[in-house]
């Protein structure tokens, strides 16, 4: 009787298992996002899309988390108002909702306190939340979006960060051959790209990067059995909770897309996949890893790309005679 | 009998008159572009979009050309690498296939011509286009559009700026107001735009602004009346001919979207329309219009907004070990 039902209770679970693969896997599928409020969506679109957010005119959120690239620049580190040098490698902005926190250290608890930054950091977007606001007030097509997005008319800078992340909330990358595989297309993956996965996660890299977002849930240091060599002067997590025991502990990146997100690292010094997982598994593992294993991890790697941001190119609306005027010079 | 056939003529001529309002007009109505190698227009306008045409990846075509914003940057003149500012003002895109040459001066016959000069220009994408292509090559996905739109394998500046020729040549406005009051829609103006138009026909503007493209047709001397006061140092068509009579003689732009392509004038000096209209005025036509006059042709000028460009943003194939990276700093 008793043999029985743990026999059950055993098939019960095997069958979960073959229709859930990812039930006992570290790593999750992302599922499409419905937007609540499209109107929003479609505002913050237009937002982020919006070079009259800096004061220059020229840079937008997409400058630097280019929707068409990654979410992010592809270079080390990015350019900012009057050409400045940043001091961090732009994170992608796709899946960034996933994120425990935001930036590399966490400094900004979500993705509407991270939207007002870039707006008012002088080496970046350079402009005020004052300015940025009186443009947008200026246009009355933004205002009308506004209203219709919030109910109620007023533009100010809570608003502009919440519609911003309303849109950065719908920038998830489902549909990747690695979550076809999750959700049971045996065939999604090769035998190398498997094997790269088995080894992911035997080594100890899901360890950190896993969750849906593969990573983003956690920090941990840079550096746990070696230190990574950089030029960077960024201190990780010290910098906001003043601890020496933050120093080079980071937001663990997402991996998800990872293969468009290059270079890599905080400094962005690192170009080549390959040569970020040998450098992972060192500084991290303490493990040197054979080309082998490398090219199967990066195999694996590569299967994490999803579905990209797929809509209209956003047309704002003009300035006027009342708009405050950019000043790129 | 006669006098039959020439009531028959007249009254058929007043048939026509009605049914195209344009037959006696300067202005003529744009007509949508339907492209003729729609893989080619797809490559182009991924060509447009990619920042990696850029010495320092991170400027695009669409960074001074913003087809969001009127298909300009919007600022009197552009940024450039290592911000740069340049000489003069970026011309719109939208329509610029109606030019009779390109650039301010003419000196590019065509947007193929065009389309080469910034990208290795030092003072605009810093780039050149052995780089550039390099870049391009280095990226099977880019090789298999390239293939797909020119029916055999081969990247090269040639093919590149003919794709993205091609993709601006769908920067087309159709449909605006005025269009559709060309088109016998009566009610497509009012009283106050109607009264601009008719201004700005009897007062000699459509002189020079005519065509589909109000504009874009021939060279005309910038201060035919009176001097245009400017710092910019550009010598217009001299610059290309070497004669001094070509002293200030530029290309009259388009002013199809021009509410859109502020600020106005070579050297974007001119933030709103009524200025540039009131300058216009003295300058070229040695009149004085007053403020009534002047809020007529700006209403008038505003009917020209057409159909803005309608497309999803572009997604790029990734760079990979291969490919050159961007030297921003």
């Amino acid at each position: 009787m008793i043999r029985t039902l743990v026999a059950s209770l055993l098939s019960i679970g095997a069958l979960v298992t073959s229709i859930n693969v990812s039930a006992n896997e570290p790593i999750q599928p992302i599922k499409a996002v419905k937007p609540k409020n499209p109107d929003m969506v479609e505002l913050g679109k237009m937002l982020f899309f919006d070079p009259r957010l800096s004061k220059s005119g020229f840079i937008s959120c997409n400058s630097c988390h280019n929707l068409s690239m990654g979410g992010t620049d592809n270079i080390p580190t990015s350019v900012g108002h009057a050409w400045q040098q940043g001091p961090i490698n732009a994170p992608t902005v796709l899946n960034a909702g996933m994120n425990l926190a935001q930036f590399w250290d966490g400094r900004a608890k979500d993705l509407k306190a991270q939207a007002g930054g870039p707006i008012a950091n002088p080496g970046e977007m350079a402009s005020t939340h004052k300015v940025a606001v009186d443009v947008l007030n200026s246009i009355p097509q933004y205002r009308a979006y506004f209203e219709k997005a919030f109910g109620s008319e007023g533009v100010n800078i809570d608003r502009v960060t919440t519609a911003i992340a309303a849109f950065e909330e719908t920038l998830v990358t489902p549909g990747s051959r690695f979550d076809k595989w999750l959700g049971g297309d045996k065939k999604a993956l090769n035998k190398q790209e498997l094997d790269g996965y088995k080894l992911f996660k035997s080594a100890g890299c899901a360890g950190c990067h896993n969750g849906p977002a593969v990573g983003g849930a956690l920090y941990q240091k840079l550096g746990v059995h070696h230190p990574y060599k950089t030029k960077s002067t960024a201190e990780g997590r010290k910098g906001v909770t003043g601890k020496d025991s933050d120093l080079n502990v980071f937001k663990v990146p997402i991996l998800r897309n990872i293969e468009l997100t290059y270079p890599y690292f905080h400094d962005g010094a690192v170009d080549t996949l390959e040569e970020a997982v040998k450098i992972m598994g060192k500084v991290q593992l303490d493990r040197d890893f054979n080309k082998n294993e490398i090219d199967n991890i990066v195999a694996f790697l590569k299967t994490l790309t999803g579905e990209q941001p797929d809509f209209k190119m956003p047309i704002m609306p003009p300035s006027n005679n009342n708009t405050p005027r950019p000043q790129p010079f």
